[in-house]
């Protein structure tokens, strides 16, 4: 026998040891799910909570330190394990994501009714009614007429990639360079990447909640876990630095902050916001800052530009500063290699930003009056709210820093917030959020300052005498 | 004891099971990946390939069957044995992924050129040089006029699907229900959604090479495997259904069709397009056809809306037949089921199409004059393509029955397009795309006929000068 020919016959006999390895791992697998379904029924059996968080840590360090004293990929064992606590979770009749009320879904319902005819008071989705400013408009239409209607660089044209450095310079004494940012469509897909670059399958992210939705399904759809930090009205919607520490687990890799804060309005402290990026920085994880309310703050806001966190990146939108939501244009700011990837799923995804929308951004950054306009609106937008809603002795709520939205909370303990929002809609026609949306808040509801003053006047109104 | 404390116990007991289970997984996977090593040294020192799929397809197909009997979730025995391998193909060093050039590196590159003052002869993006339709752009300035700047359904405004619908209906008498149509960022976008709705992590789609590179980009970012069947120029680009049929694999879900074909031009007969629909349907494969060039079609072109496929997905886009690249607008249209996930996928991602482009497409659908012209202009620019073309002995090329593009391949048997076209770029400023972007096609490179006849000609001759 050649020497060719007995290599064949050696590698013919390792790759039969492969698969009889890699059956032997499914047989560990079922046999698993065998033991996953028995604990299943004994939890049923007593009344005892399906899901537990403790024990499923406590397993991933263990078969972390069991990986690495082997040489299996950290990223590896991660995956395999969170696709085994899936599937055991499965296998235990618990629905891993559970369905629940969002923005997005009752906007959709809300349309629909109004293309029906029927008036809406909308107080439900993020958006503001302001116009855009008429220098963005004339911008796009000038674009389009030059014909400024064709495919562009995936981190958006140069000149607005300036436009926007000099704004942030400006704005926060900020320096980035022109690789630290990327145009997205919309701060929406800007918050995707951000996470998609922090997150693997298998790891986790953190969130304070109440929270933007979207943070925890855009950590879900990248295969991660959302951990949630709650906060609650008593507290001020503050997080404590304490509690945000205990939850993190051994595969955390990021934390979302969001100040202002959809849908309370907090801003918390200065203090409080570096005491959090201190924590983040001790466990490696990256902030991911969503600042898209930035310009509607009436409280000192705490930004992570001015420094603090190791890894961050940050996510804004030209949607609230200058109502330019249907614009779809949005930005990332973070370190080069994070952006790098950014600009990559930009790229795979769609492109680039619609061009003339780009040139039209442009101008935004210039457009100062606006912004002050719109900030000063909402500012006394929220005053009006309060006043409204102190009225309203069934209720209760943290009076905004900044953003646009109040998150009331009833004072009743049986309070079911999402039938009082679907009974309110159909038999008032105002339109909420239900607290559902924002994480485990059954007793509260987001009003939204987006429309006119008369508007949320008669909204908050309608809303008192539901409730009395 | 009591039964609580005693059943606590018995979940203890089988928790602890499961760690026993799980690190025994891992260690199964250590070994596995030790044998891994020695067959990648093996084979090196054989000089034999270090891929081999037919290895890998009939491991999965054992291990499917023992998870089958097993009870083991057919998705997540995929999943597994996808990663093992990976890690299998890392730990034997090979690169699972590979970089390629590609039309939108190419872009960039050229965009710096051309932003430093250089001139530069653009045959590379597949972006048409037309003006959009002067009614699109009215109704986009109206719009933006109009305040039609907020959000909008994910789907699309009613009124664009319900054009859309009419469009659809006129064009190829397929009857869509609005529930099967989507609005989304641009086609690239729709062909990400639908590679994303038909093909999770772990399993395959087939595309046919030449390619356009995002096919394959899309189904490895999904977490897929891309199984290419290879066509070549002899035999005028077309595949052939026994080799689609020999390559189907046991976790292959989906096929991409592509005509007319980018870049080739290629349109199949619509005996032979059916042929592989049949195919498809006996393998419960999901058509993914995208059809964004058939408006420019020189030759009868079969569309997946005919009929013939039991699962199917068409993607398109306003971008070529009306010249809107830069609008970043196209569409799927699919099953309810699909539409619904594609639909999630824009409001996880970004929203909506921005409100006032999509009164902007409103009238692209009714702009048949502007359509017909940039047909007939590609259809000229095809033609005098070929005439240059035939002046240059060292190359051969099919000529295109549609698209936008010709393909040619150089006779030499050493040429590599990569070297030519970079030197071509930036020795004579003429911009192509190497054949490598879309697939294993060292000899050949892809001319764009988006830019005007007198520069096509120039750019051409250009390559004639250099290949002599």
């Amino acid at each position: 026998m050649n020497v060719l020919a007995e290599k064949k016959k050696e590698l013919a006999r390792l790759r039969d040891e492969v698969a009889l390895k890699t059956i032997e791992i499914i047989r560990l697998i079922a046999e698993r799910n065998r033991l996953a379904k028995r604990i299943g029924s004994v939890k049923r059996g007593e009344g005892l909570p399906l899901d537990d968080e403790k024990v499923e840590d406590e397993l991933l360090r263990e078969v972390l330190r069991e990986g690495e004293k082997r040489g299996v990929e950290r990223q590896l064992v991660v995956k395999i394990v969170s696709s085994l606590i899936s599937e055991a979770k499965r296998v235990q009749e618990i629905d891993p994501g559970g369905s629940r009320g969002s923005p997005m879904s009752v906007l959709t319902k809300v349309v629909k009714l109004q293309r029906e005819g029927k008036r809406v008071i909308r107080l439900d989705v993020g958006e503001p009614d302001f116009p855009p400013p008429a220098a963005v408009v004339e911008a796009c239409h000038e674009a389009l007429k030059g014909e400024k209607t064709h495919y562009t660089e995936s981190r958006g044209i140069p000149e607005l990639v300036e436009a926007l450095r000099a704004y942030l310079k400006s704005k926060s004494h900020f320096d980035a360079k022109p690789e630290q940012l990327v145009v997205t469509v919309g701060g929406r897909f800007a918050v995707y990447a951000a996470i998609a670059t922090a997150v693997k399958e298998g790891e986790s992210a953190m969130i304070i909640e109440p929270a933007w939705p979207a943070y925890k399904e855009q950590i879900e759809f990248v295969g991660g876990k959302a951990i949630s930090v709650q906060t609650s009205l008593e507290d001020g919607w503050g997080p404590s630095p304490e509690k945000i520490e205990e939850r993190i687990r051994p595969n955390t890799k990021a934390i979302v902050l969001n100040y202002p804060s959809n849908p309370t309005g907090k801003i918390v402290k200065p203090s409080l916001f570096r005491e959090i990026l201190e924590v983040a920085n001790e466990h490696n994880l990256t902030v991911i800052s969503d600042e898209v309310y930035d310009s509607y703050s009436f409280a000192p806001c705490p930004s992570i530009l001015e420094g603090g966190a190791d890894s961050f990146i940050l996510t804004s939108s030209f949607s609230k500063t200058w109502a330019m939501t249907g614009f779809r244009v949005g930005y990332a700011v973070c370190d080069r290699e994070s952006a790098e990837k950014i600009v990559r799923l930009a790229s795979l995804m769609y492109t680039s930003v619609p061009e003339f929308i780009q040139y039209g951004a442009i101008k935004a950054l210039e457009s100062e009056e606006e912004a002050t306009r719109n900030r000063e609106q909402m500012r006394e937008r929220i005053a009006i709210a309060g006043r409204e809603l102190d009225r309203i002795p069934g209720l209760e709520y943290y009076r905004p820093d900044g953003a646009m939205y109040v998150f009331p909370e009833s004072r009743e303990e049986s309070f079911d917030a999402s039938t009082f929002a679907e009974s309110l809609l159909n038999e008032d026609g105002v339109s909420v959020i239900p607290g559902a949306g924002f994480g485990r808040y059954p007793r509260c509801f987001r009003i939204s300052l987006g429309s006119p003053k008369e508007v949320i006047v008669e909204g908050i109104r309608k809303i008192g005498e539901k409730i009395a």
